[in-house]
């Protein structure tokens, strides 16, 4: 068992101008990658510049990023982050521009070609922060860019130590203004996050006793989450939840449901957290005929006493969106062909055979609660 | 709020040699620090040896380390890393070799002069292994260095990041050969580090994670504690327990039982774990009648309904050693004086007042189980 988190970890209510003197070891120059809107909209844009100034550190800006970043657009900020000559990174966001950031922060000072993105080995990059603005990936404090794969049609992970960040301010503030749907969404995210570190053949004391307090935070929030837009409270305790998960997956790395995930993710624009949640509930009642005990150990952390009641609540947080007769025979088949060569498969504590793949597809599509079609629990094995 | 903590924990069996390559980031010639004879007699040394040997590694020996270490020990440990063109330094044992280790590390690039060691700030120190010996003090994972400290009549804490160790390898076959009584007092200690952790002023919920996982380890082993010799399992989840808490305290730091601790320590050798021990459970009956939700949040983790019936069971895995009848008003009043003055009790979330810390001295010495004197819990504040 192995346990490794180097990033130093701030947070609470305007942390970047408060812990603005941490931002001095990125260096003269900082290359802020950002999507199109959200930074300026929640404040956080604004915040870190004020720190910078403050600093009399200089900076410049890519804001291109978009969900399920490109090889194109990583590429754009690294060659943005030599030709400004940049010191350090600064990536503000969801998960997409932080996990871009990572990269380009690696590229900037390593470059490679196009096609070997994702068979190179990173062994430096940039110094970085990132400050989350979603309460979901905690990609700010692991070492993994997860970028869209068009030759293999998927999305892949860019994994190395050296892409850490330095640092992660962590300020629920920045997370008021959004909609319920993507708190929603971000939450689930980060509560497979939990669950799946627990279920990978890495865990360790340390990753699950990380994993359990994310688990009961996020299930805590789950009636506020059925019932208003929370409040500054719940968002925080979301927002640190998510981070505690992130440790855990920096660590654990996720497993089998990530690799489905990123099918209805790649194929049909699911949203990454909803994707997780659709097939979560399912396919830990798969796991359970298997490991009893592990998914008892998940359920006293959610307080919930059995998966029935727990996929019951996430489809209804998740609410009805898309339908298994959207989904042809055909289609499915070939998800659960491709999630079964991802690598998140052997990382599972009972790797699912391809049929269990592709039966997870079916029964969370076809759930009772979205259409027709119940199955009966069975194994992950064939 | 904040938390950072480097360093690679490698855990199981045979560890060291299965993660010998990492030892390489050491450089070719390191310093290894230790006790006399329990590093010897446990294997680890053998182990570590074996390790350095396959990685074409040379090193050389400083092995005399003594419980509660001294100011010429890390001098002289310094010194012969100096002398030796060491590039990294491995500590061996319990505490007081890491603790000695880490300071020496710092010293060997940072010289100061002797008086100045407490008062110096260290930027830099060789890079630096850990391998803990006993399941207690969590030095694997923490950036303090606690030596005696002569002047002031107390330990004092050495702290930097750069104390950090960059690997920490956790065998518990290493303890297997522990006394009880050692067991015991190492055990407690850890306890110690996750109670006051979470009722220190920098306590997150990052840091809460770990000590109520930590907590809860440990009151599982009382039963066997109290019973027997513990066998591996029980060694491997102390081990664990006791990183997690390392992991609490290097974010937390400790409060005003490490503060009074350390007085029965340097006056009367009573052992550093058994020392907090005494303490433990009279200090949080004070801060019960001031903070009773924290209080039930560590209930709730110990597993165990009150306060009473935990400080039963520290009382009767300690034992008597020292009663009342051997301390007298004058010393305990003078401990008093002195823990009042410590950092530790700023750090605390109710800062007892010196008064407080004297009637903690007494209720605790002076309990029912040791002689007479019971004294009715009251709360931190004169």
């Amino acid at each position: 068992m192995h346990y490794y988190m180097p990033t130093t970890v701030v947070m609470g209510d305007h942390c970047i101008f408060e812990h603005r003197s941490r931002l001095k070891e990125l260096g003269n120059k900082v290359l802020i990658v950002t999507g199109r809107n959200s930074a300026h909209a929640n404040g956080s844009y604004a915040d870190l510049v004020q720190a910078l100034n403050a600093n009399g550190q200089t900076h410049c800006c890519y804001d291109q990023v978009m969900s399920n970043p490109t090889v194109d657009c990583v590429f754009a900020a690294a060659e943005l982050a030599r030709e400004e000559h940049c010191d350090g990174v600064i990536a503000i966001g969801g998960g997409s521009p932080i996990d871009a950031a990572k990269v380009a922060a690696a590229l900037a000072v390593q470059p490679v070609e196009r096609s070997a993105l994702f068979s190179s080995v990173f062994s430096r990059a940039l110094p970085m922060a990132a400050v989350p603005t979603t309460a979901g990936t905690g990609a700010e404090v692991t070492p993994n860019g997860v970028i869209t794969n068009d030759a293999a049609q998927t999305k892949t992970s860019v994994a190395s130590p050296a892409l850490f960040p330095r640092l992660a301010f962590l300020d629920a503030r920045y997370m008021q203004g959004l909609p319920r749907r993507i708190t929603i969404n971000t939450a689930i995210d980060a509560l497979s996050h939990a669950i799946e570190g627990m279920l990978s053949v890495r865990s360790s004391p340390v990753s699950d006793a990380l994993a359990r307090a994310s688990i009961r935070a996020i299930a805590d929030c789950f009636t506020a989450l059925e019932e208003e837009t929370p409040g500054h409270p719940i968002r925080e305790k979301l927002l640190w939840a998510s981070n505690l998960a992130g440790m855990v997956i920096a660590n654990t790395g996720t497993i089998a449901i990530h690799a489905m995930g990123y099918m209805l993710t790649y194929f049909r624009r699911i949203d990454h957290g909803r994707a997780n949640g659709l097939l979560l509930g399912r396919y830990l009642q798969r796991v359970h005929a298997q490991d009893t005990r592990r998914i008892q150990d998940i359920l006293a952390a959610l307080g919930i006493p059995d998966l029935e009641t727990f996929t019951e609540t996430l489809d209804r947080l998740l609410g009805i969106e898309e339908t298994g007769e959207a989904f042809d025979a055909a289609e499915l088949a070939s998800y659960a062909d491709r999630a079964s060569q991802a690598k998140n498969i052997t990382n599972s504590v009972i790797p699912p055979s391809r049929d269990a793949l592709l039966a997870v597809f079916r029964e969370s599509l076809f759930s009772p609660s979205r259409n027709s079609m119940p199955k009966p629990p069975q194994s992950l094995s064939p």
